[in-house]
């Protein structure tokens, strides 16, 4: 079992069958010395994990849309001033990854009223939500007022959140980013914000975790910072689902989630 | 039609046969010089009111939850600071008034998994909801861990957030004001931020709007202000219902949404 272990913990066990991330993602695993394909890796799925980031989602969507930010801002300097708040029709969300966590937060959005489209390697059917699949990257992106990032991090995906891509949003435009740090191309965020073609971002992983003291994220005025609190591992429903794997294991049944070595999800 | 019009604004109309308020509330029309029980008051019911009043209640409890405040805070000193947050099912939420509004606001809560109580003067039947009639207030209190107020506002209900029930409350709840600033005895629920007995507030109306620069409300560090957009009239529903009333008006049928002069909602 392991989050984040020392880059050497593997060698220790010339007989290892299995390593089980603690956590949903498994990008932490891929890069351990002595990794072989004769080690299966699983991931954690569960639906508290789902449903936490469905809740900080809508809270950080919501309140986007509501201009908490704005009017906290300008409390700070005794402000009165109120202005008009869109509907959530006329907002375009789009996530990034679709899978056990994305696909449901992009279900629930839906479900709540929003337009929902979502972008994952094969095409997905979800209820109310439009889905595009790998090589329809910049359909997806055209048109978007608020991007959600839930992607897995593999090579493919690092730094997807880059000056190029983030251009193809609507202007205005509002960043959540809760996949991971290196998803995002960290200047490039801040000169969109600060050209003004973005509107905002909310970011809940960094490349450096914590995020280091000098980071210029801290005081830009228009990022709003969480420290990776998104969607926490519950310790009761997560020991349940490694006991459980453990049982599969030492009976030769099929282990649960199980990760692509290729795709790295 | 008017939104809080002069006090002698009636004066002018001495065959006036009807108010109709452009708000859901009619508080302002009750201190009109001049009016009678021969002036029917309407106000306004529109399902866009209730609905933007769920939303803003919604990133209200959720950020609450998620303490987007908190790492606001920390975010100005750049400290990274993670803590536990609770399961939407460990928080009552108990909501102060049950009608077209409140109802709305307590049924969508109950759906979205909350435990949600709600107080009215005579108890209502919403699915997955609590409900408390005028007799059983500090039983509804009790218990309370976010405290929603949507109350119309009546001389009963003015001042109603005071020491004495606000204390019935679970140490360390959150207060969301959304009816009316005469609602709440500021000083009372300053004091009770202080004492540490509250946690935060999130205040969208005040006794005077603007909220005055000399406002103690402004700077202190737990409360939350926006400055009354949790639920705006929307000019075009607004508008028909106007416009049905009108029609209704001039063909002698029943007026919609009739005020009582007696209960003051």
């Amino acid at each position: 079992l392991c989050w984040k272990a020392n880059s050497d913990a593997l060698l220790n066990y010339p007989n290892l069958e299995v390593v089980q991330s603690v956590g949903a993602g498994v990008e932490h695993i891929h890069t351990l010395q002595g990794l072989t394909d004769k080690i299966t890796i699983c991931r954690l799925v569960d639906t508290n994990l789902s449903n936490d980031m469905w809740e900080y989602l809508l809270a950080a969507v919501l309140g986007h849309m509501r201009d908490f930010s704005f009017y906290s801002i300008n409390q700070q300097s005794k402000k009165w001033n109120p202005k008009p708040y869109p509907s959530i029709k006329e907002k375009q969300i789009g996530i990034m990854g679709l899978g056990e966590i994305g696909g449901h937060v992009a279900k629930q959005f839906a479900t709540m009223g929003f337009n929902v489209r979502g972008w994952s390697g094969s095409k997905k059917n979800i209820q109310g939500v439009e889905s595009f699949d790998g090589n329809q990257f910049d359909e997806f992106l055209n048109g978007v007022d608020i991007l959600i990032n839930i992607l897995p991090l593999t090579p493919q995906t690092q730094n997807i959140l880059d000056r190029q891509n983030l251009s193809k949003l609507n202007k205005h435009a509002y960043v959540i980013n809760v996949g991971r740090g290196n998803h995002l191309v960290e200047e490039d965020l801040i000169e969109l914000l600060e050209e003004g073609f973005l509107s905002g971002a909310m970011l809940d992983v960094f490349k450096t975790e914590p995020l280091p003291e000098s980071h210029p994220f801290w005081n830009h005025p228009t990022i709003q910072i969480t420290p990776h609190i998104a969607s926490e591992t519950n310790l009761d429903s997560a020991t349940d689902l490694i006991v459980e794997n453990y049982k599969r294991l030492i009976s030769n049944q099929a282990l649960l989630h199980v990760v692509s070595q290729v795709k790295g999800y």
